[in-house]
């Protein structure tokens, strides 16, 4: 990586205390450089060479850093250095940021906001955490529908400056309501005496402030847009979203989407910055979850305890049969969890889905089964390890197999559509919940089909 | 959603035959949203409606269909009009397609372009399949840096209408070199007189051609634009990125990590569209490759086959106690692959992570190991299912879940940084995976615990 490369150059230039061309050499660096050059500096490091940028570019790599570099940096400025900061902050990542703090520090630094500002955080604090509206900025360039393209032109020039893009600029009715979205590249080739009107097609895509976050990543896939306006219930347009905070939600969503299917609740934060204890609270609570629905083993394996006494080689296999329908769940619900989420499956689809998994649980079952019952039979050509009736401890082995690998396809396959059912995440049919799941009824199939064949012989 | 609500009143409008009315109707839908329509209409109307649609729609919509679709309209398309719509694709869409067709068919449609076209499609194909090239068109605005606003403004407006984004034009020297890169707000906010000479400040981000699209994932990710010029290894600027082919990559790589973390094989294509066999086949070789590595655990307790005889009791926490390694083992894969893919951390960040997973699974160990040993010590206050050794049951199975929670703890973090050192995906290590190599030697830990704690009792 550049940054860490230059860090030794920027280091003796600390040592020389030559702070004039730090000061020089870092205004210059683009702000998401220099937000990855000062992490990978020690703290007081890191405060030298903050306070050297200067304000604008000190506002957008502030932007760049994590909430925990945030609050540190905002704690160390003197004061109206603070309130100069966030004053120069984009509306979305002050909200962003605010949301996080403690509510008494949030109210103190509210109070070095600019009026302006002000408003407009306490209105955007004022959307539910996972709505659309905190990911808004109130920062585009609206315009008039019986503007020249000239004027308009003119308008963005002087106006455009704090916008949040000028990819997209906004035609808006007198009252506020949103008449259509116009992108940039439209304006550009559009002859400069034409009228804003003669590009108005009245075909808008719009996101609604109050709709949950992962709405806006679903309709920026499909859409391809770079912004997207904001309208609350009246039509009004309140804001914009741009793209790269709707990339950001998707990644978390992506995150949590995978540490839940892992079995780990959402840690909302990064691995290397989440305390020891507050991480192993997170991962005991399904832990212990999971230990109390996998005790359900101990007594299932008690109930057949008659039955393993008798035929100590049955207990041989329990490992081996439990795993591999475990394994067979795992795959089909992240197959299943993922199609849910991209919306390749409705949850009306869950007949179709059952029939499939039936056929490939089959089909599995059927494969390992004989690999089970090859494996059982070879090695009792030469040892006598599975006793005088091996052929039927492979037989029961190998059926066994078959059910528990299918019993495990479906019930992985269906657990995310029941889940979603009930207004749960799919993706909480995590592999370990799958497995124990699996893990239970897997040993009463296995005990039941020893009950049958083994009759009369070994039990 | 929309399309569906609709669907019923196009419905209409086919069986009453009104093409007239309906071509009308679909010329004026987004591309997208007509992609979606046509998506959920049987084969032969989705046909009809496709012809319906004049040329431009027609290629944008296309371009939003799935390979199959795309093929099966390529297919019924006439000649000429196949020809038509090839050429009218953009390059990056029209690279994907050709990638992913049967080489004689490609090469037959690649007789159907146009010099030019066909020009750049061979170029595009040129590069490999995972590259950054593949993800590239050559469709962008070059400027001249002596040149005034004015004139670049008037060069746009003449020559832009090809271009993939008018977001950003390029600065390119006269041997093509690419010099700068202006965000068209920067154009527009700048007075017509100046020069773009005046906006080149010379610090230009840029992929290369020949590097993974993963690369161009980060970068996008870190800079917060909407495209990116594309050079290639002697500074030449060959091709821009956009935003929304990046964002297909980011959606295509967290799916393939979730599969190859659920332990499957990448499906590469949507779970409803693989084909029954197709999709019985990727799941099989993991499935069989797990199998014989849980094959093992029949060997380790065919070794502890005696122990077993002599106390039966010892089989029924077999399933809990390995199951909890796996769920210990599980979520810290899951914890660390996100991490490693999000480059949050580094390959020489392993013994950090060893340390700190040694303090979580301890104590992740020491909650489940008490919860163990309190409910095997109530069942025996009322019951003599563990007979009189009770405690030293109790005993037995809690320092092996300490041990085993522990080890699933340490396996499950150090794989993905092993697997990652040796070249291979981390993601590879996924829950089964994992699940599996702990169960093996969980089981040998508990035995081994048991033989120590019970040996003069029960063994």
């Amino acid at each position: 990586m550049l940054e860490r490369l230059l860090i030794p150059d920027i280091r003796e230039l600390i040592a020389e205390r030559d702070f004039a061309t730090l000061g020089e050499v870092l205004n210059q660096w683009l702000p998401a450089d220099l937000a990855a050059l000062l992490a990978n500096l020690p703290d007081d490091e890191q405060m030298q060479m903050f306070v050297l940028l200067e304000p604008a570019p000190r506002a957008k790599a502030f932007a760049h850093f994590s909430l925990e570099v945030q609050r540190r940096l905002l704690d160390a400025l003197p004061q109206p250095d603070a309130a100069e900061l966030l004053n120069r902050l984009a509306p979305d990542d002050r909200t962003a940021l605010f949301e996080e703090l403690p509510k008494p520090l949030a109210a103190r630094l509210l109070e070095l906001l600019s009026p302006e500002e002000r408003r407009v955080t306490e209105e955007l604090l004022h959307y539910s955490r996972d709505s659309i509206g905190r990911l808004m900025t109130p920062d585009y360039v609206a315009i008039g529908k019986d503007w020249s393209i000239q004027q308009m032109l003119d308008h963005v020039r002087t106006h455009g400056r704090d916008s949040e893009t000028l990819n997209v600029v906004y035609v808006v009715g007198e009252d506020g309501t949103l008449v259509d979205d116009l992108r940039i590249r439209e304006v550009l080739l559009a002859p400069l005496d034409n009228h804003v009107a003669d590009l108005v097609d009245g075909i808008v895509v719009a996101l609604r402030a109050s709709d949950q976050r992962r709405e806006a990543v679903d309709v920026f896939r499909k859409y391809d847009r770079t912004a997207l306006p904001v309208i609350d219930a009246h039509g009004i347009l309140v804001g914009i979203v741009t793209i790269d905070d709707v990339i950001d939600v998707a990644e978390q969503l992506a995150t949590r989407e995978l540490q839940r299917f892992g079995g780990v609740e959402a840690l909302d934060e990064p691995y290397v910055r989440t305390p020891l204890l507050g991480m192993v609270r997170k991962r005991a609570s399904w832990l212990v979850f999971l230990f109390l629905g996998e005790l359900l083993t101990a007594t299932a394996m008690g109930y057949f305890e008659r039955e393993i006494q008798k035929a100590v080689v049955l207990a041989l296999f329990v490992p081996l049969i439990i795993s591999s329908g475990g394994n067979s769940g795992s795959p089909a619900a992240t197959l299943l969890i993922r199609a849910l989420a991209l919306g390749e499956l409705k949850l009306s689809d869950w007949p179709w889905v059952l029939r499939r998994e039936m056929a490939s649980g089959l089909l599995l079952g059927l494969v390992l089964g004989s690999i089970g019952f090859l494996r059982i039979s070879l090695w009792s050509l030469f040892t006598d390890l599975y006793g005088e009736h091996w052929l039927l401890i492979a037989w029961t082995v190998s059926l066994a197999l078959v059910g528990v690998v299918l019993w495990g396809a479906l019930s992985g396959a269906i657990l995310p559509f029941a889940l979603k059912r009930l207004g749960f995440d799919p993706a909480t049919s995590s592999a370990p919940f799958v497995a124990t799941l699996v893990d239970v009824t897997g040993l009463v199939i296995y005990f039941s089909v020893a009950l049958v064949v083994l009759r009369g012989t070994l039990l």
